[in-house]
């Protein structure tokens, strides 16, 4: 076998990882003596063993003079675990592949460097890029401290949300909203409106069953993890009688100014500057990286929708189109405020275009991401 | 070879004629004996020979005990030629595969029947289904004496054709625009209306230059053939100052009442019925089908586009959608007048899905359809 397929049985048990690590990266490690795997090994959930850990556990006597492929960067220091760095140097390790670097300020390079100095020999970038699509969200709060934001539209195939009445449920397929429970399952937080909530007082948790069973496989029911609900209530609209108040996992509560209400433990107020009656966005997504959150999956309204994307802070759009037409008289995708131009459109690519039941999913960015 | 692909290479050779054959259907044809190719031909253009009479042309002698792969059951009857059955016989073909029977009344089983009486083994059915997709303008009109009708849109992915000052130009790429050029150059007839004609002023011809370089290689450019434009103008706007009236090809008016006017020999007026103002549209395809339109391709505005999508005489519909937002205060992609609530929805499948440069091209079917 080759480096290549080392480093993609590395990259596919870093993926077993996805909807549990945060607010850790996902990563894999193999260990290869004699063109033997010896050890294999992923990160599961913070607190619990990095992947080099559990390939060395594995490969127990067998690492010593073995070749290391890891999909990202050893950690060189003590956080809630020991550093991986000095597990490999101490276990024997001859060579290492590293898909890339942590961008984490407490790495960048210094795992690479520590493993050289110990008499490693080290190579960078084997499939760096499939190592970076796995973890996006991570990377983009190491380098920008923002979380990766990725908005989840649902419509006709001529965009409308509902027809004239108000009527939408269901416009998409129950294929198309088992693929959100599955977006939902890999994001470290939901981010949906107090609007929302009033109109339709979802549970905006994941509904394990609901998974498709690609994920149950990797995905054991006792390790669920309920993504942190995070609702902007900038007029304290949000009470303990709404559903999503009352589910496991804990909420956030984005206000201007939080109230006195002895609130559950799992729910949580923070104040955040508003204007003109609107949290600040920004302010808001500076909070969210820092109190580590990744990756957000939005899930609102097309107000507060349209408003993401005009301030270009939305990574990743997802749309899922039923092949259904309700025409002009039904209500839009979108508000996006002060496009009266073709130059005030916002342009973005596709990156995926795919079935799920009946219904097409496209995926867009941006033109405008410089982190991804 | 197996018969399939034999069948398969007479399907290849018919498709060539896509662009041209109009009013008549596509049709391949491959002479085998003792295993080798000994004649291939393929339909070209209405008046000239059928694809069986190219095939015995080229093979000569040699079609004497051959095996005949043709796509459309051959014609028994004497139209703008001599019934390609007898030349099968008189050429001494022993074998014939039929993909399907045409259901042109005037064959219609005929041929078949005038083979088998004349000694040749028949076996029909061959890749029906692939010879159905071929054909399916002829073969609609030929089952429900209604042309094919394909409605091309393009929006913004949230189903916006301009913004709320008008503009529109250009929302969808050149390459969706050339794809168009693809599927005018295929088509029987483009419709269109005297609203867009007085907006836009389009020559709504197809443009060989424009055109994708493997249709271009199947369709050389001196037998360009324009698709007839036909126009619903119930209110007599289109006058010969209209770009479209001095184009190469045919110009059909749809009118209530023809006017007095001197056209030009390729304009013609056509009374049709109207009802609250606006033309009939079940009388006007009537007529299409009786003036031999096989396939229609309709270019218009939200108005028209809506209605025909309403009255559910839509075969195929086109959505190029551009990866941009323009939101709601966008012009909408069609009025369907009367959708109040999810039970008046419209509903379709989704039959493809492609990038085409940097937009995506929809393909839906109305689940309604029962002619394909």
């Amino acid at each position: 076998m080759s480096n290549q397929s080392y480093m993609a049985r590395a990259l596919e048990l870093a993926h077993r990882g996805r909807f549990t690590t945060s607010p850790n990266p996902n990563v894999g490690c193999v260990l290869v003596r004699d063109g033997d795997i010896v050890g294999e090994g992923y990160h599961l959930r913070a607190g619990e063993p990095h992947a080099e850990i559990c390939a060395l556990r594995m490969a127990g006597e067998k690492s010593r003079g073995s070749t290391a492929y890891i999909t990202l960067e050893p950690c060189s220091y003590y956080g809630r675990t020991p550093p991986c760095c000095n597990a490999l140097i101490d276990a024997g390790v001859r060579y290492a592949f590293i898909a890339m670097k942590d961008p984490n300020p407490q790495v960048a390079g210094r795992g690479l460097e520590c493993l050289k100095k110990a008499g490693i020999k080290v190579s960078h970038g084997l499939m760096m890029s499939a190592s970076e699509a796995l973890n996006r969200g991570f990377l983009k709060r190491m380098r920008s401290g923002f979380p990766w934001i990725q908005l989840k539209l649902g419509s006709s195939v001529d965009g409308r949300i509902a027809t004239s009445n108000g009527e939408s449920q269901w416009i998409t397929s129950i294929e198309a909203r088992r693929d959100v429970q599955r977006l939902r399952a890999q994001s470290s937080a939901i981010l949906s409106t107090s609007a929302t909530v009033l109109a339709d007082n979802p549970s905006l948790t994941v509904r394990y069953d609901e998974l498709d069973l690609a994920s149950q496989e990797i995905y054991p029911k006792g390790v669920l993890r309920q993504p942190i609900r995070i609702i902007i209530d900038s007029q304290n609209r949000i009470t303990q009688e709404h559903q999503l108040i009352n589910q496991p996992g804990e909420t956030w509560l984005m206000r201007h100014m939080c109230d006195n209400t002895q609130w559950p433990d799992n729910v949580k107020q923070f104040n955040i500057p508003c204007h003109d009656g609107h949290i600040d966005l920004v302010s808001m997504l500076v909070l969210l990286g820092r109190k580590e959150i990744n990756s957000v999956l939005v899930e609102a309204g097309s107000q507060f929708s349209g408003a993401l994307l005009k301030a270009k802070v939305v990574d990743e759009l997802i749309i899922y189109l039923a092949p259904k037409l309700i025409g002009d008289t039904g209500r839009g995708l979108c508000q996006i405020p002060e496009i009266k131009t073709l130059d005030d459109v916002l342009v973005l690519d596709f990156s995926d275009i795919k079935l799920v039941g009946p219904d097409v999913r496209l995926t867009l960015k941006p033109s405008h991401i410089i982190y991804t």
